[in-house]
């Protein structure tokens, strides 16, 4: 890897910086491209109607024939979860290691795509050369197994790219974070570190995840004649092992409830990463069969999410599972930023079922806190640091504990999505932008519903819609039939008579009006039912639901 | 007081339990009911467009001519924002402290009420008797001053009514809370204590809110050239009384930002409950004569809420604030449930500015916390514990830390909204339930929202609208126009045209197949279109827009 004239490398994040999700970073050389995940993001909640937010990947279309890869950090969602919709426009290959690997061919597969992808499997310590670049897959810990961090080779340095990470010396499974592989990179000499910023406003040390298994015996040590339900995180096999763990030690049954938390349970074991004891796991239908105090079920819905399992347990519908006061519910889990209330709302209806629930303590974060960032920085010592993964204000963090360490502040480069760092050993810069933002997707679609999509669903949601029909004799423009009123989400009509009898008597007049003087310009009618109409319903109720006039000619 | 024959105490909480706000609780004793609080609940994130929720008051409509009065323990919207809805509808004095009463005045004057209702301010100490009743207000403190418990005398005993309180030995403005009335009261003997429960899980004593004061000067004191902006909540009279203070000491003008900041420290400063030094409040227009680190704003927005003061100035759109560097933003808040995310992208939009946020322990919070309403419970004594104010999970805590203090479980009584208690010397029992609910409140409209237009705005802002129009000849049923498609908050129809096309030409099989078999049963055609449109749109983009279809006459 020779360095070529007047070339730098350049580091364009795609998506994840403005965010939560969407994590997406190009990195250019030459004529290479390299990417670092393809992650979605969840929408928010003023994005009706949404399922998942997906990168623009203007720039990677463009540079089509420069793109050599996609490597991999890990197997959640917002790393890994555009790719159904990304690879439809640049196919290229995957590199990750095994088990994100395994969950990314399962979301392939539930896109007609496996066949259409090669996908490449990375061991820890291996480098894999794509153009001008070299990429190296570095053992990490993180809330779901496998996790890497990259070290990225290229002619203009090194630059490492933790993922999502934490320090963890004792996991439940596999080894703990590669520290001396960092200390060996770090001697070789850093250019930049892009390290996780989740925690960063967190004093401190993560604690292990070995320490819930801990938590679980007492859990069900105290709570012997219960049945004990916990509800996780799907993807953290490790915990869901702990559980297993700890109900096979107390001689319990385990059934698994949840779509998401039968598939990767099953994925996880048939891979080797998860270890379940011969006649532990059971068919839901046999519960029956077995005493609350011999049960033990793991589910999804630890977030509140009002279609998840425990969703439905909480609220009376589920269909196998009924809450009773004999009941221990365990979040092992807590509350992503934004869906505190969901998850008080279901500790509400399980204390309303007079279920037990424990809530606190019971989960750890699969992130660095500050005392493991500032472990990495002083391995590595970097010449340059970008904060990435967290909110603006963690990255903010993360920067100040940086500049903490001694880092040079101007070396502490907050970037924003589209982005284009030019980076060397003699200087960083951004130099300028490529397009990015949001794709929306809402069921088959793929970016069919956009800002003005948006905007009137948003209208809508607020006062709902008053929609005024008429027909008109073509040529004479006589009115034939209507002035019709239909409303919905507007008010509740059998309620409101008289406010839609004034309506009508509104339009009516309107339109008689128009009509008489002979106007024939049908968007001089429409504008004018929008006007009339709109003042009275603003004065009478100060709503302003979306009027939409339509005229049919006969 | 004679207790009458058969005559029980009946506490009907007719709000405020199902979720947090609607406070509104009333007791009758024979041919008197007397109502304690009237507040209203803001709306969760699923009642698109309602402004606020009150409650359904049926059961008080139904037996207005006991309706003696309503006693207000504070002055926050939970407790008092009903009234100009309920008092429309049951017309009965108010009685309240000094500050509560203003804040009521104030509202009642914006909905053109304050002639129609009689209103008597009560002091600390004093009884009001009210048909069977008399209510004693007894001193507590909050994060508004002039809050006050209730002690409510009936023939059937004391029941002691605490509202929203803490214990401050060393308050900002008054008195600390009357423990030696509670220690009487204990004394005396109390039938039913209703205890605020909205700290209940949190272990220790709530720090006194003159506390805050030393954080603030801490602040200034580190912070001596920027200028300083200090978001709180409005009501929250005594923060402002520090900030001003701090400001004063340190040579400081402070100017207000925000309408309900402003109200709220006019009315609070005209009865002297806020000590403004000379020449320390200035207008906002006089503040560009006055360098940086000679100013404090004190602002509305410390949720996030989008409107208000400080969003506007973090989004750049503030008419007379513009965030720079030199800004030192300190929320003295914490985000209420379902803020959170709000809040933080509030904070990160003012770290984008490059100003500077503090956002932690710059807050106390108002409620008492375990080691306090320990204090409380083992000052009355009460002989039966009904746990209010908070979440079921708030609630469920109290009555676990009652039942900690030797109270009996079956004399911890968890009631829902409508319960019917009847209560006694001799036992408590729910004996049936009232009407009860809540009123959306959307514009000028006051239950006209009810759930199918709730539903209509849900089923609107996830997927959109489609309407179909056509014009069939009167008697022949021969289409004389259309059918035409219109949607909205579907798809963007330029980028789909294709898709509309397609829908277009189902819609025009469907009614040509039906017109032509001369089916003139509107409701058939009708039915043909949405089963053959939804379906087809269900296909092509698994969504589920409304399907209106209208059919003129001519």
């Amino acid at each position: 890897m020779q360095k070529k004239n007047n070339s730098k490398l350049r580091i364009i994040p795609l998506g994840g910086l403005e965010a939560i999700g969407m994590n997406i970073t190009a990195f250019e050389y030459g004529d290479s491209i390299i990417v670092v995940d393809c992650g979605l993001a969840f929408p928010e909640d003023d994005m009706y109607g949404i399922d998942c937010c997906v990168p623009v990947i203007t720039y990677l279309q463009d540079n089509i024939e420069k793109v050599k890869g996609f490597f991999v950090t890990h197997g959640h969602e917002d790393h890994i979860g555009a790719f159904p919709y990304v690879l439809l426009e640049v196919n290229a290959p995957i590199y990750s290691t095994r088990l994100t690997n395994a969950l990314i061919e399962h979301k392939l597969e539930e896109h007609n795509l496996l066949d259409k992808v090669r996908r490449k499997v990375v061991h820890y310590g291996q480098h894999i050369n794509a153009g001008d670049f070299r990429v190296e897959f570095i053992k990490t810990n993180h809330s779901i197994q496998d996790a890497a961090a990259l070290a990225i080779y290229s002619p203009a340095g090194i630059v490492v790219h933790t993922g999502d990470f934490k320090v963890d010396y004792t996991p439940v499974y596999g080894d703990a974070i590669d520290l001396q592989r960092f200390g060996e990179l770090g001697k070789k000499g850093v250019l930049a570190l892009m390290c996780d910023s989740t925690n960063a406003e967190r004093p401190g040390f993560t604690m292990t995840e070995s320490g819930i298994g801990r938590v679980f015996e007492n859990i069900f040590s105290d709570h012997k004649k219960q049945r004990i339900i916990v509800a996780t995180f799907a993807s953290n096999v490790d915990r869901v092992q702990q559980v297993i763990n700890t109900a096979y030690k107390f001689g319990r049954k385990v059934v698994v409830e949840g779509r998401s938390m039968v598939n990767i349970i099953t994925i996880a074991s048939e891979l080797g990463y998860l270890d379940i004891p011969d006649n532990t796991l059971i068919d839901e239908d046999l519960m029956k069969n077995y005493p609350d105090e011999k049960m033990v079920l793991i589910t999804t819905g630890s977030q509140g999410e009002p279609l998840a399992a425990l969703s439905r347990m909480a609220a009376g519908t589920h269909k196998k599972v009924k809450i009773t006061p004999n009941d221990l519910i365990v979040f092992s889990s807590n509350p992503i930023p934004g869906n505190e209330k969901a998850v008080s709302r279901i500790i509400n209806e399980l204390y309303r079922k007079s279920a037990d629930v424990i809530f606190q303590d019971t989960h750890v974060s699969g992130h660095a806190c500050q005392e493991e960032l500032k472990l990495i920085y002083s391995l590595l010592q970097p010449k340059y640091s970008i904060p990435i993964h967290g909110e603006f204000k963690h990255r903010k963090a993360q920067a100040h504990l940086a500049a903490g360490l001694g880092l040079d502040k101007d070396h502490i480069l907050m970037l924003s999505s589209g982005d284009v760092l030019e980076i060397d050993e003699d200087g960083a810069e951004v130099v300028g932008t490529v397009p990015h933002g949001t794709v929306f997707v809402d069921g088959l679609g793929i970016g069919d519903v956009g800002n003005i999509v948006m905007r009137d669903r948003q209208h809508l949601a607020e006062d709902g819609i008053i929609i005024v029909v008429l027909t008109l004799e073509s040529g004479s423009g006589q009115l034939l039939a209507g002035p019709d009123i239909v409303s919905r989400g507007f008010v509740y009509v059998r309620e409101s008579e008289s406010l839609m009898e004034e309506a009508q008597q509104v339009v009516n007049e309107t339109v008689g009006r128009l009509v008489d003087r002979h106007v024939t310009d049908w968007g001089k009618i429409k504008s004018g039912i929008r006007d009339d109409l709109g003042d009275f319903v603003w004065k009478k109720t100060k709503r302003r639901p979306m009027l939409i006039p339509i005229i049919m000619e006969v």
